[in-house]
């Protein structure tokens, strides 16, 4: 198999982008990536689009062509690809493929989401859909609902506590606060985050990700040739994809995604790594219960301890690991087609030292971590300097 | 790039299924084909499911992990793959990738859709969806509308005729009628098709393709390997994707898909074969005048001629080339996500000589041709024996 690289990076700034369009979004991060990537648009072969739900939100489908369009690529191949909230990292993967299949030689990866367009409660119809339409959504099963069942049955198996899940929140915020392309770029206390509403007990308001506008484009390249016109590509040592069952009902565990373990396994394999050799990761914090499972199932920490290991500091910038530098889905934003190339921007940015205030020191290597729905997907990828 | 060959392949009953939910649709055509390639389901490495809308037709998104977790094949990687009306062969150009990469040997790759769940009016825009949302669908420009426009200019260009367009359907249906798996089974006549009423003037109701439930499945294999555990493996020897503008509007003409020219192009070049090289061809058919722009571009017939030469009988089983054997979109029904795949699996039947009554002879090369919305993506594949 070939190896392939990250030449290139770009995202729009996340939030309630009421200033841009879907279109505009695209291009924002495009044209950075392209710009970083110091390559003409027309040296890139294919593009790969993660978007989820663009049916729901916008009326839209077809994005793969909407972005070659938008980008003035065509006729180039575009393709859409979706895992709901995994669907940046399932296109990012496809990208892999066509590289390392020797189809393309260059290509762009993009993720993006315009949410902000629709009702709070139809977006919330419409992300409902990444878990099992027929068995959760329509019984009434949101997402804050499903992760709070997760949540509850973490406390009672391990003694997590609201006040760990919060601390995660906390941290975010404060490298999001750090992070000029974040949604949220205020810090929080645990106080702010133990007081505010409650959204399905025992999540809070500052417990969930946000609704999220927002687009991320990475450029890939082989890496022999990455190595001849890039100052400094980014190699994927790592890409692993496992999935679940849709609905967490159907579960052996309501306290681990199996998904996760699944693709960390494979991925650590790939890379011949060990958790302990990754200095930062980007794990996905749809709410704050994710990223405590999450550091479990990545084998960062033994299962039970995260809650324990967040309120010590450990997941801080330049702690035992770095988690969640851009600020996380919590604070960063969560776009859902976008959030999964987002991470890997971010890895980009620390494996080149060009995380600005929130750099974390020493990044070796670097990982991300995506889900789609509560489990039913999740992706692990794993970057060092080519 | 290593080979890659198909090995089994599946499909369910098209039509108005309401006997069987979308996870039944799935399961019906993958079990046939798991039976088809004779290997047991733990074999399949990966998961590239094709559907264009599940989010506007049933709430659903998130539909690769439901179609492992329906055929029972957790935890391995599925991803949904989208290009409207294209979704089903983008998936199968995806699985190529991804076993050619050497990532994975053997993979599933799948088209659905459930279509007949909502309004007549709530599909039609959904289908919207796949032109330009903001500037066609927006305006009132659903698909019947769009390529109504193309067949007025086809027919002011090259003086195409309604009969021209209607003697398509009547070719539809007639080999649609001898397809067990074809929505229709029925032949029409001339006057039938006239006399129907009028869609989007000049497209009358046998000018369009139906709304349809249905699923097909086609399992991917390396070729040397498939050769071992496979009496009669088909190989794909080409792939091509292009795009071309989302809005009619914009394009340079209206009486040619520019999609359809380039991956046609990129695709004979692949296979170093010629339009005359090819025996039979599943061409997108969504509305007669597609099909008759479809053999046009393809290469079969000079730009302008395709009307004369459907009226000739060109078309038809056993003559000059066999178009849409197995009753095309028109009469073996279009849900949409699985039409790309059904396509293929109709090109591995004639390749294999299990057409019945609609076999074609000596078939050496089979061409399939999947179109997204109003030409901003298509895609071309050719087949042969391995």
């Amino acid at each position: 198999m070939r190896s392939v690289s990250v030449i290139g990076v770009g995202m729009s700034k996340f939030g309630e982008r009421w200033d841009a369009s879907f279109r505009q979004l695209v291009a924002e991060a495009g044209i950075m990536a392209l710009k970083d990537s110091k390559i003409d648009g027309s040296a890139i072969q294919a593009v790969f689009g993660g978007c989820m739900a663009s049916g729901r939100f916008l009326g839209q489908e077809h994005i793969g062509a909407l972005i070659v369009d938008q980008l003035g690529l065509n006729p180039i191949a575009s393709t859409r690809l979706e895992a709901a909230c995994a669907s940046g990292s399932v296109a990012f993967r496809s990208g892999i493929m066509a590289v390392a299949s020797g189809m393309y030689d260059m290509v762009a990866v993009g993720g993006v989401e315009k949410m902000t367009e629709v009702s709070v409660e139809d977006a919330a119809t419409a992300l409902g859909g990444a878990g099992d339409q027929e068995w959760e959504l329509f019984q009434g099963a949101t997402f804050p609902a499903l992760y709070a069942l997760m949540a509850r049955r973490h406390m009672k198996e391990y003694g997590t506590t609201e006040e760990q899940m919060a601390l995660c929140a906390v941290k975010n915020h404060e490298n999001g606060s750090k992070n000029p392309y974040a949604q949220y770029q205020n810090k929080i206390t645990l106080e702010t985050a133990m007081n505010s509403a409650v959204i399905a007990s025992p999540l809070k308001l500052f417990d969930c990700s946000p609704i999220s506008d927002g687009a991320a484009v990475a450029i890939l390249c082989e890496t022999s040739k990455a190595k001849k016109i890039c100052e400094q590509p980014i190699e994927i040592i790592a890409s692993a994809q496992a999935s679940d069952t849709l609905a967490l009902a159907q579960r052996k565990s309501l306290t681990e995604l199996n998904a996760t373990k699944v693709a960390a396994k494979q991925a650590f394999e790939q890379a011949k790594l060990k958790p302990k050799d990754i200095q930062t990761a980007e794990v996905h914090d749809c709410f704050t219960i994710a990223e405590i499972m999450a550091v479990e199932d990545l084998g960062f920490f033994e299962k039970g301890k995260a809650g324990k290991a967040i309120e010590a500091g450990e997941t801080k910038l330049n702690s035992a690991i770095s988690v969640n530098t851009s600020g996380g889905l919590k604070a960063c934003g969560h776009p859902v087609g976008a959030t999964g190339v987002k991470q890997i921007v971010e890895a980009v940015w620390q494996l080149r030292g060009q995380g600005g205030q929130r750099q974390a020191n020493g990044v070796e290597h670097a990982l991300t971590h995506n889900v789609g729905g509560s489990g039913a997907t999740a992706t692990v990828h794993i970057f060092k300097r080519a």
